[in-house]
Order: structure tokens, then C-alpha cells, then sequence
């Protein structure tokens, strides 16, 4: 477990007035770092950290040459267009980073005015992937996600006899990751009706959001050197939000024996800020699985990991439909988790299995957790859990219904931990919205 | 269809003497792309040509400034160490440069002086995974590879409902890939043996090889801009060989519902030298399958893959093991496959279905047949079909049995293409061998 220190004091405040507010989601305490340009530039891309309503520019702040030691070393590679070095640089490098900027934003600070013709206003900039994601792997850690799709596709056979020990996991598509603000068509796709024995390509009729954490690889592991569970945290960069759009007519169809595919790999979203491993130590709780669950295999248990394994976030998925956008209506909040209850594994332990039999990861890979879904009505990660697979449509508040997602669909994820005695930190959003399918796909029929 | 140009012509000779050798994978009709550097030195890796039983330096000959036009441009970046550059440069550039070669590297080149000096043996060289992989799918279009395996893990139900109509695929790893002569040690994970309902983390005993083509994808398409039947050839830049090293009893237990993950992703390897796909033309022959099979959708119908979509290779497994090594007997044929015989789906046919979502694939990306097996005994892709499971062991030459892969053992892949009227050309060698489990793997157990 990291350990709380200065960084994390609920007392510090920033000169930038808005980190302040209690509510704020990038106060000092967080700092999380993403990958900005001024929106609709052809400025080079840069790293930064959030700040308030500002991004503080680190390739701007690295020419100031106020840093020293592994603080300089690390500014000059998270001011970089893609995070990976910096990333690879480690803990001691990332912690060394976090305090420098957590002193130089300080209510007081010394360097507050030219650090202030650093700051570009959070509206004012377009974010990139914040790595270029070597491998992106997308796990299947909510329990209660596992046994309600379970239910779904296999209703004689919800949960299999490998869930409760193997953490498992497949191989995601790197290359159709985006950040917030994405906005893709309806996909394609083969799809085989009840009771049809030959497939039609149309496009989905049953477009799915996933609601899920993404953890960013700090420093990687060499091929054939397994990752022990008492050093994972060592490799883990920060967590941001992931959308695993899905499919599920495509996936029904396709996802024999090998699991899923193109049901997922036309687009990902992810939040664009990364908020680091350190920036959440407050919020570690103890790994708790409900009574009569196994304990894990020796290789997935530590003391650290039983004490304070976990992370207590809370998630929240909300809908903002065109008709909503024409009104001026807020978007509605359709599910609202808290990630203990969701998560059977955690995500130290996601770290060690994947690596278990050598495989190697690297900087800037992404893990999803998978579909975080809790136990209790309203707290399901996916809209064919909360329409029991399209069974039950929901009603929104102004009176549209919605069994899948429709053209114009807009999905919002946000998230937040929060205890007492420390400051309250966000992840900010992640954003995307379905268009109609594209008109004309070579081949289509219908 | 590729046409046949005058880098085909089987009158074609090089000065370099073994590429004129009958049975040479190197001929001058070939001109693999692959990067290299003299093995053991920190030379920067660059891009070459394979040529008889020499490597041809790319970045020695550009530098001679020989070529000019579109074969000049080419040249700067086949130069690189990955070919990523190159690769997206699309097929005129990939075909300039190879008319390019062709004439600098035949018999009466006023140019042969210098030249020589651009040239490395092969004896003498290392060669890096020769694009930078962002993302790797593998297939699994062989027929009677997936009848052979599902009869295993599903006896009641070998071949899916789905199998005859969509192209199975998923992700794998890109990150533990290399080029021949990996050597790895045998993966630790989870198996659950029969009548077991705790699984135990131990070293794979079912570790097994998999026979595939690899694809390396040239020019990408954007997100959200599918890839049709008509052009998907267009988006080939060429093939290797591939081992997609498979842990049989990982796979068991932990493959449903998602797929395979760590019964996987311990190590892929690839053969060195990629064949251009214009290298490959005069080897294209009909799309056809067996009576009573069904016709493709029309998303994977054209003209063009009915009359020449698939490609006439074949491909052999060897194996090596130590007793062999040491008493100095060659490796002893597994398997021998046609192509065509082994593939349900053409390879443009992959390419296009993988983007009817709009999902987008990059220069440099890899896709997998998936293991490639015949119809007939001895021409099975994989231990796994050879012994029925595991359960009818092989007896080698030399007396040895295996069922599936011991410590020690050496797996090579060799093909080639022949046909009448033309010059063969081969693909070099793709050899792995099995090392044996790490001692002491953290929280490891019997």
C-alpha cells in the first residue's frame, strides 16, 4: 500500500480558485494527468494535469526549469504527446512528479505567477489518448455482471465453476480506443435471429454501454518474469473510466467459442484524465468477499491485499437522450455502483494473473475491469442487466423508453471517491455518443 | 488479383549465386522484407531484403541514393527499424520498391559492385519482429481445426451454429510476440483437473504448438470505415509463419466464457521475413469449398476472391527434440497442409469481415489464420488433433513418444509456394523451443 503523505492533505489549496470548491473533482489532492492541445489546434500535443477548471501545461511548466532531481527527469517525460516514458519511469519517479506539482500549485506558491501562463482552461483544450496502449485487455471482475449475463446467455449455466478462481480476462482492440467526447456509428454487423439458421448483416439493434474502470500499466514486467502480488501496485500508473460499447446481438452470434469481437472492437471510450495509484491511497479499503466465498490461490493473496486491496469508488452512468439535448434536460442517471461491491478481484490481483504465466506487460497497456455491476436493483453496469436483456424497457424520467441504446444516445460516466478526513477527488467524464449506421455498407443486407 | 509483373519472371537470376539454387527460399522472384542487425552488436536495427543466403541492407543501399521516384521514397522507409512506415506507404510504393530490387539485385546489375557491400549473410544476422505490432488478431479459419478441437472440448457439439458464416476471430497479444528462435519457459497457471473442483497453480503439461499463416496488415483504414470485399487485398502487405504456442490445460479451464488469455499469451513467434503478397500472385488460385458448404454473405463475396482468393502453399511442422540435438539427427516431420485445403476463408475475406463494424486496423498490425489442419491424418496443425487430446501419443524415429510438447523441444515451420511455370519461393524458418517452468514462481503450488 502506498502511503498516504503531504500530497494527500485535505488542508492544501491551490491559487487556482476552483480547486478549491468542495465539490470539484481535480482539487490538489488529485493532479491526475492527461494529454491536451488547445481544441481544434494543430498544437503539438502535450502532457498536463488537471487542476480546477485548468490543465497546467507541463511541456510550458518544464521549460521554466523549476524543478530538480527526479522531478525534472519525470516533468520532461510527462510533458511528452504520449505518457509511456513517463509512465515507465515508475513509482518513485511518479510520486517525485505528484509532490513537485502539488508544492508548485499550493495556495502561496512562489512560482504562482508564471505558473498561472501555464494554465489553459479545462474548455479550452482536446485531449488524446494519454498512451499509445500496447495491449489492451478487458477483464470480467463484477461477480454480479458475470451471473446476470450469465443468466442471459447460458440460463441453465450462469456462473461457471472457473469464476470464483480465475480472474478472468480477454484480449481487447487497442486501436478503436478514444478518449471522452467520442462519438461513433452504430456498427455492422452478422446477426442471427431466433429461430433463423442463416445470419443477415444489419446494423446492431441491441447497442450497449459497459460501465468500467481502466487501469494504465506503469512500469512493464519482462517476458517470462511474473509480477508477484506483493509488488503489483509497484506497476500500476492510474485508473481512469471505460466505456466497452457491446453489441449483444453481434455478440450472441460470434462470441462461440472464442469469445467476443467485432461486438466490441468498432469503438472504446475512455475518461481522459488518469488519476493516479497514489492520488487514491486514502481511499484503500480491505479485499471483502461475501460470506462462503473461496479465499483466492496462494499466488493472489498478500496481507497488503487482504488489509487494503480494494478501492472505494463510486461510479455513476447517465443517459442523455436528443430528445433530453433539444429540451435543455439534464442527463439521467441510471446506475449508480460503489466498486467494492462490484468487484470480486482486485485490481492488483488483475496485475498478477495476467502475468502469471510470464506474460509481459508495458507501459501505458490498458486492463478494463469489466462491467462493474453490485448487487442491488439500480447499481447494474449495463442496460442488458437493467432490461433484464431487453425484456423490460426502462422509462425515462420524460417518458422515452429504452431497452438498448438509440441513435443520438448519449452515455456519461463519472466517478468519485470520497472519506472522511480527506478531500474528495473525480475522475471528470467519459463521453460518448451513437450515431446512426453508416448508409450503404458494401455487401449489407437485410 | 495482383497482376503478374516482370519481378515474377522465373528466368529472373541474381548475382547472388544461392538465390539461384532451385530449392533456395531466396530467389530473386521472392525479396521477403524482414529487419535485421549483425547478431550480438548494438547496431541499429534496419530494415532488409532476404536474398539467396544473403541479407541485402536497406539502409546501406539508401544511402547510395541508386533509386528515384516512388521507389526512392519507399527505400527511406523500408530502411527503418519496423517497416510500420513502409508498410503504410500502400501496394504502388510496396511495388516500386520491389521492381526497384529486382533490377538492382539481378544478373548483369551495373550496380552488383556496390551493392555487395550492402550485403550481410544471413548466417551472420539478428532480426527484430519487423513492425511495431499495435494490435493482433488471430483467426480460426481452418474447417477441420475447429471440428477437431470442438470435438474435444465439446463432443456433443464440435462445430458451432455460427462457424460456416462468420469468421471467427479474437485478440491476442501483441506484446509477447518475437521472431524465430524464441525460446520460452513453459507457462505456470491454473489447471483443474477432471473430478476436481479447486484448481491448482502448476506448470502447463499439455503445452502444444499451433500451425498459422501471419497477415502484417499494410495501409489501415480509418475508424468507422469498413474495408470491402473489392479492396481488402489492397490492405495485405504480406505473410509470415506463425507458432501461436497454445497451454492445452490453461485453456480447459479457463477459456468460457471470453475466450483464451493466458493459455495464450506467453509467447507467439513469427517467422522473420515477411513474403510480400505481390510476391505471392502467380500462387493465387479459386475460392472454393466442399459440396453442400454454403456461399459466404454477400459482404464476403466478389469476383475477384471466387476466381483467385485463395493462395496454394504448403506448410510443414518439425519437430527437434533434445535427444535428437544431441545425437545430431535432423528434425523429424509432424505435419504437412495445403493451404487451400486447411482454410474455410480467404485471407481478404478475414480483412474485410474484421472491419464490417468500421473497426480499424493499422499498418503493421498482424492477424492470424489460425492453426491450420487438413482433412486428412498428418496434416493437422497442432498436438492437440495429431494425439486425439492427448490421449494417442506419437512415436518419433528415434522411439521418443509425446503426446503434447516436453522441455527442450524444438518446433520449426517451414512453407512454400511451386507451381508450374513459375519460381518457388519459401518463408524461411519459424522455430520455437520450450524451456523449462521457472523454479519458485511466487505463490506457486502442487
Amino acid at each position: 500500500m502506498l502511503p498516504i503523505n503531504e500530497t494527500h492533505d485535505p488542508r492544501l489549496r491551490s491559487f487556482v480558485d476552483a480547486a478549491n470548491a468542495p465539490e470539484a473533482d481535480f482539487p490538489i489532492q488529485n493532479l491526475p494527468f492527461g494529454v491536451i492541445r488547445r481544441a481544434g489546434s494543430k498544437e503539438e500535443w502535450r502532457g498536463a494535469v488537471a487542476i480546477g477548471d485548468q490543465a497546467l501545461d507541463l511541456s510550458a511548466v518544464a521549460k521554466l526549469h523549476l524543478l530538480s532531481g527526479p522531478a525534472a527527469q519525470a516533468i520532461q517525460a510527462a510533458a511528452e504527446p504520449t505518457l509511456n516514458r513517463f509512465m515507465d519511469m515508475g513509482r518513485d519517479a511518479h510520486g517525485a512528479l505528484r509532490a513537485a506539482l502539488s508544492r508548485l500549485l499550493a495556495e502561496g506558491s512562489p512560482h504562482e505567477g508564471v505558473l498561472r501562463g501555464c494554465l489553459v482552461p479545462l474548455a479550452d483544450i482536446e485531449h488524446a489518448v494519454p498512451a499509445r496502449i500496447g495491449d489492451y485487455t478487458d477483464f470480467y471482475a463484477s461477480i454480479h455482471h458475470a451471473t446476470n449475463v450469465g443468466r442471459l446467455f447460458r440460463p441453465d449455466n450462469p456462473l461457471l465453476p472457473n469464476y470464483r478462481w480465475v480472474p478472468i480476462g480477454y484480449h481487447g482492440r487497442a486501436s478503436s480506443i478514444r478518449v471522452s467526447g467520442q462519438r461513433f456509428s452504430r456498427p455492422m454487423g452478422q446477426v442471427c435471429g431466433a429461430g433463423h439458421t442463416v445470419p443477415a448483416l444489419q446494423p446492431s439493434r441491441r447497442l450497449d454501454y459497459e460501465l468500467e474502470l481502466g487501469l494504465f500499466i506503469g512500469s512493464g514486467n519482462a517476458l517470462g518474469a511474473p509480477i508477484p502480488i506483493e509488488s503489483a501496485e509497484e506497476h500500476i500508473f492510474g485508473l481512469c473510466l471505460l466505456n466497452d460499447w457491446s453489441a449483444r446481438d453481434l455478440q450472441a452470434w460470434e462470441y462461440q467459442p472464442l469469445g467476443p469481437f467485432l461486438a466490441k472492437n468498432f469503438a472504446t471510450t475512455i475518461s481522459p484524465w488518469i488519476v493516479t495509484w497514489e492520488a487514491l491511497a486514502p481511499f484503500r479499503v480491505p479485499f471483502q468477499r461475501a460470506d462462503g466465498e473461496p479465499e483466492p490461490l496462494p499466488y493472489l493473496t498478500s496481507l497488503a491485499n487482504t488489509v487494503a486491496g480494494a478501492l472505494d469508488l463510486t461510479l455513476d452512468v447517465a443517459i442523455e437522450t436528443e430528445a433530453m439535448r433539444a429540451s435543455g434536460q439534464s442527463p439521467e442517471r441510471l446506475t449508480r455502483v460503489r466498486l467494492p461491491e462490484a468487484m470480486y478481484w482486485t485490481l492488483p490481483q488483475l496485475v498478477t494473473h495476467h502475468t502469471v504465466n510470464g506474460c509481459n506487460l508495458a507501459a501505458g497497456d490498458l486492463l478494463g475491469s469489466g462491467t462493474l455491476s453490485g448487487p442491488s436493483p439500480g447499481s447494474q453496469g449495463a442496460l442488458l442487466e437493467l432490461t433484464e436483456g431487453g425484456k423490460k424497457p426502462i422509462t425515462l424520467g420524460n417518458g422515452e423508453l429504452r431497452t438498448f441504446l438509440e441513435d443520438g444516445d448519449a452515455v456519461i460516466f463519472t466517478a468519485w471517491a470520497e472519506r472522511d478526513g480527506f478531500r474528495r477527488i473525480g475522475f471528470g467524464e467519459c463521453r460518448g455518443e451513437v450515431l446512426p449506421a453508416p448508409v450503404g455498407v458494401s455487401g449489407a443486407h437485410a
